[in-house]
């Protein structure tokens, strides 16, 4: 995992470095909300989004500054919809890696604008980058805009609270989780892959990178509410046991807890067999599948 | 006056069935989501934005299909604001329109959430339009974007929130209206523009039509805080007198009455100078200054 560790920290150094140039001073007026969307987005993470556009561009010859802004906004989409999921109507979460929730240090009205501001600076990062081609550049900003819409990311929130008391089965769980968190994953892969001008890729290497995205994504969320049940709060910055809290149906509680861990390994080990068209070049990708499902927080 | 009350409803119809053809069926999962996009971008409304992105497009030659993807995008980004301003954590109206607010309506979640997936969609319209070419269409999205920002709407909202209480002088509140609804009305007319593939326009028609839409956005801004003081709930359909019992600096309140209207009326014969470039072709932009300062609701 060493490996992976090295090339996990590179990532954030870089796209840390890119958000904190692109996102508005908090100097600028208004103030207290750029402070806000700097908070939110800044906040120690994974960066597992930038991770996947840097190494699905690798994938097809491309590592320089043309991924920096579809790394860039997917990161600020993904903190948008932390401080809007976060929120008291939504799901009431008080600490958010470790540190207060954004409505919880500034106030709900803050918060919600910053994650509204967030996402049009996305879009704009993506209109105004001097790299790819218009006609790319344009597939990523419709790619981005269809995977956290209604029928994406934002749909998929409004399942997960739909479903709260509910009785959800498995194909729902799969369902609501493939729109909440997968399909950003996916687009995040599929940004690299316009980034890098490969638009024309190879179908199947597409293909094959989308199966590879729907397993982690998945697997992730196995693995998320594996640790909501098992997890240390202390590792995961968070109080454990939310879900049950929030009544939310798990996979743990659906399945039962060994094989909820079975199933986040039959995923790694699928996600693992979908990179097979590209080599050794993938093998970035092959460790985030195993550390995805080994992860603790 | 009926010559622009024509156009207006025309550009009504127009915009109507093109939004009604682009928000996705109520019938389709999440379907509350849906529902309340669609209610809250279908209430009655004047249609201003939409009718300024069509003008422009005119003005440079552009009646088409074209301008129906930035016609909807404004729109639904204006609708978006809306739900989300309406939130109790903002301004907590129950009205609006002469409706129940969304959040009332639904709840609010799924305010919130729909608010979010009518921005995402705003921008997929523009970047899945058949025209204009790529460059134009990436010069759509960033303007838009730019305008709606925590440097522009978004932000203005932001500082709308944090002057309650506060005793803004006339420059703080023409700098908080500037960004809060001035800038999404210029970018309608920009948007128009850039639809029609005028992005190299003459210079000088593009800043007369930035003064324009400047002098108007503030006129309309004016004329709205005259109405919440003077103006008649029923034609309104919203409670007046809102903004005193947020606490909020409006001009009457800052100018007195008397200077409020003859203010209105200056920035009325400013917009309607500017349009001097233009020759009669600018005609219904004309009307719609005199009718902005002359409107009841």
């Amino acid at each position: 995992m060493t490996t992976l560790d090295a090339a996990l920290t590179d990532t954030r150094h870089r796209i840390e470095t890119a958000l904190n140039a692109v996102l508005p001073d908090a100097a600028l007026p208004p103030e207290r909300l750029h402070e806000a969307m700097r908070y939110a987005t800044l906040a120690p993470g994974k960066r597992l989004r930038p991770f996947l556009v840097y190494q699905a561009g690798g994938l097809f010859g491309e590592t320089g500054p043309a991924l920096d802004p579809p790394a860039c906004a997917v990161e600020m989409i993904h903190a948008y919809s932390l401080i809007h999921d976060d929120l008291p109507a939504m799901d009431d979460d008080d600490l958010r890696r470790g540190r207060a929730t954004c409505h919880r240090a500034f106030d709900e009205a803050t918060a919600i604008l910053a994650g509204d501001a967030l996402q049009s600076l996305a879009f704009r990062l993506l209109a105004a980058a001097e790299t790819p081609a218009p006609a790319h550049r344009l597939a990523m900003i419709e790619t981005l805009a269809a995977a956290i819409g209604s029928r994406g990311m934002a749909g998929g929130q409004a399942l997960d609270l739909a479903a709260v008391g509910g009785t959800p089965d498995a194909a729902d769980l799969e369902d609501m989780h493939s729109h909440k968190t997968g399909a950003l994953i996916l687009a995040s892969l599929r940004l690299g892959v316009l980034a890098a001008g490969a638009v024309d890729a190879d179908a199947a290497q597409r293909t094959a990178l989308d199966a590879y995205g729907r397993c982690i994504g998945l697997a992730f969320q196995v693995q998320d509410d594996i640790l909501d049940v098992a997890g240390d709060p202390q590792q995961l910055g968070k109080a454990s046991g939310a879900d049950a809290r929030h009544d939310k149906t798990t996979y743990p509680g659906l399945l039962g807890m060994e094989k909820a861990r079975a199933f986040a390994v039959e995923l790694k080990d699928r996600a693992i067999a979908a990179l097979e068209p590209f080599g050794s070049a993938a093998d970035p990708l092959r460790r985030l599948a195993e550390y995805v499902i080994k992860r603790d927080r």
